[in-house]
């Protein structure tokens, strides 16, 4: 069977909304709006309703939406209702960036493992969690039934770390280095490269340096 | 006028491409192929000549690419034929590994200028680039014809430096932080979420478990 098809960028834009109604959690708002949700999120209101219709009904019209059912709506459709244990595979710069991102702690994704191959780093904790060598690296994430892993190493070790995760039984892997990487067909693999968002941009000035209308990014 | 309709993910893939092209030519190879850029891609084929074909055609016909000259097509197409002089903001973890990553240099990024509130970070420098205080931005950003802003501070400060960077005279601006950021309609933003990545995959992993076939997702 195939999953049902919603767009890639319709589940993105989802994780953006759910960021802006846990601000407004926390602000205290009662309800909201699509034109509301849409200035937060930096789209149109109509693609905010489009993209809450492919998961059923939600709101009531002429009223809106309560801000606190429809966050933990979205929670759920993102599998947020839960918690993700998350191990972290390099600790240099992106990794302690990764590791201390406020969000990724608010969205129940639990750090349970920190791997690198430094000598003055393992050893040494991070939010009470022992930087672990790579060697230990398999056993470890297996134990902790660890099901994502997050790959911040240089490019050229990343494919061999990818192939433990994957011995180890991880489900998914986010990967930061810089080069594509080969996983079973079983594993959901998403690849970031910091470089080619800067690309896009300068894809797009060049277009407006030709005389052509911004076609503004869709971001996230 | 409308910019030529090319799909966002096209220019993604382009960059990409690209990655693995200049890969090739440092290895010598002379000629690929359409598979061959596939599979370091991580595409099918037909996706690789569907891209290029928005741009015109390349190759020749049971001959393949030449590596050079489809490399610097492609750099061509996203602008990277020329050196782009960028501001960095925030020299945090994230920004230290912005500034640090391999690719941005290789590609024609020029980190002009950075800047960061903290007074043990200012004066200090960084590949021979002094970190400057928030205080200077405006000036110092304008001083150089900066074209780019990259934002890596925190959420809560991260408008009011869109707004200086726009006020400098930026045509383009990446933001790294966790927030939405209104900015005029002539400047191009790009908004990168790290957690966002993440929830995605989170989604498909919870689209597998229900039984449905894995949606590999578009990656990049």
């Amino acid at each position: 069977m195939r999953a049902p098809k919603i767009p890639e960028a319709t589940i993105t834009r989802l994780s953006v909304y759910s960021r802006y109604l846990m601000k407004m959690k926390r602000q205290g708002k009662i309800t909201t709006s699509s034109p509301d949700i849409a200035q937060g999120a930096g789209v149109n209101p109509a693609q905010v309703r489009k993209d809450l219709s492919f998961f059923g009904e939600f709101g009531t019209r002429g009223v809106g939406y309560n801000v606190e059912q429809l966050n933990w709506d979205v929670l759920k459709i993102l599998s947020l209702d839960e918690e993700w244990s998350v191990a972290l595979v390099g600790f240099g710069h992106l990794g302690h960036a990764v590791a201390m991102h406020r969000v990724f702690k608010e969205r129940g994704f639990n750090f349970t493992s920190i791997f690198d191959r430094d000598p003055e780093k393992i050893g040494t904790k991070v939010k009470d969690i022992e930087i672990l060598p790579m060697e230990q690296l398999e056993k470890v994430v297996a134990q902790n039934h660890t099901r994502i892993g997050i790959i911040t190493t240089p490019a050229d070790s990343a494919q061999a770390i990818a192939d433990s995760l994957v011995r180890a039984g991880v489900q998914a892997i986010l990967n930061f280095a810089p080069v594509h990487l080969s996983v079973p067909e079983t594993i959901e693999l998403r690849e970031v490269d910091l470089a080619v968002n800067l690309e896009v941009l300068t894809f797009h000035m060049e277009m407006q340096r030709q005389g052509f209308a911004s076609s503004r990014p869709a971001n996230f």
